[in-house]
């Protein structure tokens, strides 16, 4: 059995029984892992998807209010930027690609891709994946990562011209925070995704979403819907008056009375 | 460049730089990156990492007064068991292959490799490990796991006769919660190692050491020699006085004391 062969057998997808009590939790798992078959998710993934599972138990695995503010926010961001781009990175195509292109054409916002770790093979591994979700434009994607970012370290500052470099409003996921601080200091706006509400990306962005991007970016595009229907002040007015920092200690507090509770349950 | 170099290239040991504030942390995630290259984990076990990694952080990554308790209380449990035996899998080889083969030594206990994911190669790869960090004996491997545990399906049931199957005390770090279930359903005694004080294996084990592998072993090494001067009496109180419920619940509430005071940082 050779070594690709060896590494299909480590999926567990077709084996997780039906009524096994963390089923989703196990498939979503199984994701991470096959995209680390198919060359879109590095190891290092596959421990940021582990702590990630770590505190969306501690959400309760639900979108919780503090998150649906900020999914708001972000809604109103997104409809009223000039250039809105979604940064893709690995994580986010193993999970969630279909997701990610259903958002990025109700926007319309650009896509791409943007990896800590560059590699030019896995950049067309992630560009294949949202282009089979229905995705028709990728930017990021080797020659096309033409610009850089100042500041950044070596490959990590690179990004497109027409797409991060010329963005006003980038939303991106399970990000590096030293990139985020980066696209902040070049007074982009910056959405993050992050179950961490301490990490340095949550608390660097504009508007940190608290959940899980399997379930925010759905929400996500349901809430550009909705928000189209506002005029624009009414949409400043939402975004002005959102603090960040206020709803990332909602998400903290949230996270210690779960466990308090939960401690009253041994 | 082919696939296993392409793998080579994941790991980061060599460029994290001397001063980040994350150096440790980022150190020991290296170790099970490296282990994946070397067969001794698998990609679930990087997922398990990371999971650790949250809990960990929310343990201020020190070993808690409720830690060293279940540790002193694990020492009086192996020096006075009949036949005590470390069980390793992956991630504990990967990350304490050293401090696992000392601490049997100073007990004496035997070693065990047993693996969620059993695969012959694997286990070969983990008893190499044991051995250049000093182990004589190595049981589980190949044909050694000749007896099964009931109630376990597959592969997963196969254990050492001279080892866990005549165990009276078992140690075990970062377990499978049907395991841990079924091993205490045939009466051993089984401390285990375990970051999430929620998981099925710490709720079911005799004793739960809320703590990280890293910093408990060696801890754990410390006290068996520090117990060995307690009469046996003395010993018996210490493992009768212990609940461990009681000590979870400290572990949870240590916790969520801890994202409350950071939620007032922020």
């Amino acid at each position: 059995m050779d070594k690709a062969q060896d590494r299909k057998a480590w999926s567990l997808r077709g084996i997780i029984p039906e009524n096994h009590p963390r089923r989703e939790s196990l498939l979503i798992r199984e994701k991470v892992v096959e995209g680390m078959m198919e060359n879109v998710v590095v190891p290092q993934g596959l421990i940021a998807q582990g702590r990630g599972e770590c505190f969306d138990y501690l959400l309760g695995e639900r979108t919780q209010d503090f998150a649906l503010r900020a999914i708001e926010v972000s809604a109103a961001m997104l409809v009223t930027a000039k250039s809105p781009v979604i940064s893709v990175n690995g994580n986010m195509a193993a999970l969630a690609a279909h997701e990610i292109v259903d958002l990025a054409k109700s926007i319309p916002a650009k896509l791409e891709v943007n990896l800590f770790y560059r590699d030019e093979e896995r950049e067309r591994a992630i560009e294949r994946k949202l282009r089979e979700a229905g995705a028709e434009e990728v930017l990021g994607v080797g020659k096309n990562a033409s610009e850089t970012i100042p500041e950044l370290f070596s490959e990590r500052r690179r990004v497109s011209k027409e797409g991060i470099y010329s963005a006003d409003v980038v939303l991106l996921g399970l990000e590096d925070g030293d990139r985020t601080e980066a696209l902040v200091r070049l007074q982009k706006k910056v959405i993050a995704i992050d179950l961490n509400p301490l990490s340095r990306t949550s608390l660097t962005a504009t508007v940190t979403i608290v959940d899980n991007v399997v379930r925010a970016i759905p929400e996500l595009k349901k809430k550009v819907q909705d928000v189209r229907n506002k005029d624009r002040e009414e949409l400043e007015r939402l975004i002005k008056g959102f603090h960040n920092r206020d709803n990332l200690r909602s998400a903290l507090r949230y996270m210690s009375e779960r466990l308090a509770q939960l401690s009253l349950t041994l």
